[in-house]
């Protein structure tokens, strides 16, 4: 299907991939069929079986493959050093855990069956995992298979990584790293966890919000009471969870957390121009996510408020009864699950301090919470002036019909931050996913276009790659030598589609 | 165990209850081993089998037992007429449906095993429903079963009527009562569904409060969303419920919603110092629901605010993910159960509409409602002047270490307007049950003295109704004569522990 007149090395890779493509969804299929919920412990069983699985297809493709034990759940390692020592050293990064699938009643096809329908844009693989992030791991993997089917060796030395928790916190993610910092250096890293602008517009993405995430529970009587027995006599921890947690926002969408916003700066005018020239943000929220108004805080445009404001979320809530019918019962608890995220300097451990000093000031009288935390990541801007960076934009503008675009993201990737600090690498984030891939929510998809044109993308990505010279790792270089063929280049190319400098 | 001086005829059906207690303990373990939960779908053949068990039972004592399809789950209905026709007629209710059970893993025993441990008191049966209501109405029947046993005839002539919905709105009761108005026609009714004021001393209520109960569901987005991609770009449900419900109460505890005190009457200051009167409320109530403080709108004391004042409860609350661990969501709906515990003239079916003017008033851009009733009743006064009111006080009075004393509840049963409207017959509402008997909650019991001193009671019930002429029903008749014994008389003899006429 690509047009692009590729090199002699490359196309051969790119024809393998166009004819093999039924078999990598086949395989995308028996990958996304393995249950690998790692929020959940009674699926751990098959977390693992899902690590063995991604093993053993790794080292089926010639690689250096190795599962490790850690303290939760396993971190696969493959390797390939076939470019020989002076190649550049390239780590991949992708995760092969998936999210829970409650409600399931809303799948219209099992979550874990992998089924393959027609869409408005032709075919579409339907699981959870599809999109995040089983289906945008399978795309680096898939051209390093053909890649490697077809000229046995790499143009670079390859080190992939694919982690278990980073659906639950990654808790394991940073011993593994600096445990392991040797055997996984590399002078860049290839992160595919994030969405392009458009089906037609490939994205590289420079600037992710951090995040917070806190489990609160009110504590009141010691056990259920009936509502007409005891209403209006003791406090009910479900009136007061509302009480309080319905302060968290002013009537202007600002958070009301104290401090909140101390460290977060406004972001240029000329960035937020930049911003809005991408398109219409406004229709594709509405669109991808079916709500009938766009909703937040006031004085801030969409992308703004998605790429550079924080937010307060509530992602869950339970008290009383919540099953069919009428009960009239007072909860003895009442509990909420509570995201923020970050931008710019905001320090994840004072806004989660913050978050529990506002829940703690507004304790009601007699009543106590329980506070726990489930991880904190700061907000993330990777360098957009890198070679790396460049020379993935022009590889994914060659395969697509338009230029790559550089943009932010509202969603937060931990691990970028890890590779930056524990191994000193800066991460270029390309990824396939489209705004309506639902991903976290029933009915996940991935695009059979999404995947096949990411795949074409990482061999000639892969091919850009080596004919880089290998830089030193980050903290021992001070500029990186700047390449003419590059992003700032083909910005002045794409006319009204203009990709943004993050910054 | 009595220690009264029964006439000749009662003195033996006392023995025979003091005898077969451990009996009757057995017969009621097997009806609570039947999850009669009427709420839930899923239990309606279950519902159906406790129907069946308890008509057979009531048939084995030698009553003319019949258990009748509904709309809904089945009525049981028993009458005994071996009296004769000029004995006064008793309509005695209770409910054999019961609560679900959630959440199970708080019960310190299966909540169906029925199982009898040591407590405080002496011995208890744990059970969802061994106070609310199966315990409760088998005293009634096992006086009736007693008196049977020794004298073959009945003192009066009965009818026992047993619902299957009152956990779940009641909706078959009202048509029922209009079809079966004939064969359900009595003199007076009992109903055996409320609390004693401690274990030692019974007690009659006269107020009861209404209900008001509805569901209501905010949709946003059309699916759930990722909070990262689109956190602080559309309306998160979850976030705005609380914020909306948060408005239900002002700082003072006062219920927000238009219109909501516009029928409520103030109590005479006589009334509330008899009530205060009782003994030390907060303390019962602290005792008993475990909090820590008592807490309610601003202005009243602890019963007035539980007889005399209207409420509103979150009974239910969800939204988003609240399954283990983290997820980033934006739930697409947020949904609550709420209910309204109604005084005096408040009228249901107003209030219902305000309730639900209040959330729709409140609804965030782009989202809408789902709203749904489960049912409305208004608050109930019962008459404390009618002479089977005064006999029945006396029976406690002969039973108990203290007098019968006269109270509200803050609970609602709405059969008793029913009876009132329908049948046109006033209620005497007895009971045995404690405020810690935990109903509606895990680990509920009911007491073996409880059950004991109330098996006995109404033994004592039946003598004293058998010795009243019969009176015409209620619509037919102007003022009921005033007998010389009463609850007015022995109001004077019982010292601090007044009793409260409810008005």
């Amino acid at each position: 299907m690509s047009d692009l007149v590729a090199s002699e090395t490359l196309q051969p890779v790119l024809d393998l991939i166009d004819a093999d493509l039924d078999n990598a969804i086949k395989r995308l299929q028996g990958f996304l069929q393995i249950p690998s919920i790692s929020t959940d412990t009674e699926y751990a069983p098959d977390v693992r079986r899902c690590a063995e699985h991604v093993t053993n297809d790794l080292a089926s493709i010639g690689l250096q493959a190795t599962m490790h034990d850690t303290q939760g759940h396993p971190m696969v390692v493959a390797t390939d050093d076939s470019a020989g020592p002076d190649a550049p050293r390239v780590l991949y990064y992708g995760h092969y855990d998936v999210q829970p699938v409650q409600p399931l009643d809303e799948w219209n096809h099992p979550p874990f069956d992998g089924v393959v329908i027609d869409g408005p844009r032709g075919r579409r693989i339907v699981a959870r995992g599809a999109s995040d992030d089983k289906g945008q791991l399978m795309t680096f993997v898939e051209a390093i298979r053909s890649w490697k089917s077809v000229h046995s060796t790499l143009p670079v030395r390859v080190v992939i990584l694919l982690e278990g928790e980073e659906e639950s916190g990654s808790e394991s993610l940073a011993p593994f790293l600096k445990e392991h910092k040797e055997a996984l250096s590399a002078d860049t890293c290839i992160v595919c966890d994030t969405s392009m602008w458009d089906e037609d517009t490939p994205a590289i993405t420079s600037r992710l919000r951090g995040l917070v995430y806190i489990q609160a529970t009110l504590h009141g009587p010691s056990h259920d009471l009936h509502s007409g027995g005891y209403g209006g006599s003791v406090v009910n921890p479900a009136n007061a969870i509302t009480e309080i947690l319905g302060q968290l926002h002013d009537s202007g969408g600002r958070v009301q957390i104290e401090g909140f916003y101390d460290d977060v700066d406004e972001v240029s005018k000329w960035q937020v121009e930049q911003w809005n020239s991408l398109g219409d943000a406004d229709a594709l929220v509405l669109e991808s996510s079916g709500a009938k108004a766009t909703f937040g805080e006031q004085g801030y445009g969409t992308l703004e408020r998605l790429w550079s404001r924080p937010t307060c979320d509530i992602n869950g809530l339970w008290a009383g009864y919540t099953g069919e019918g009428a009960k009239t019962v007072i909860g003895a608890t009442a509990s909420a699950k509570i995201s923020c995220r970050l931008v710019a300097s905001q320090d994840p451990q004072k806004i989660e301090a913050a978050l529990f000093a506002f829940l703690e000031d507004r304790t009601p009288v007699g009543c106590h919470w329980t506070l726990k935390g489930f991880g904190a990541a700061p907000a993330i801007a990777v360098p957009t002036d890198s070679p790396w960076l460049s020379a993935a934009s022009d590889a994914l503008t060659s395969i697509f019909p338009n230029p790559a675009v550089l943009i932010g993201t509202g969603g937060s990737i931990p691990v970028v931050g890890e590779f930056q600090e524990i191994l000193g690498v800066d991460a270029v984030l390309v990824g396939f996913s489209l705004d309506d891939d639902l991903i976290h929510a029933p009915n996940e998809k991935y695009e059979v276009s999404c995947f096949h044109r990411g795949i074409l993308s990482h061999a000639a990505i892969l091919e850009a790659y080596g004919s880089l010279h290998a830089y030193p790792p980050f903290p021992f270089v001070g500029n990186h030598p700047r390449r003419s063929r590059g992003l700032f280049d083909h910005r002045q190319q794409c006319g009204n589609r203009q990709s943004v400098a993050g910054g």
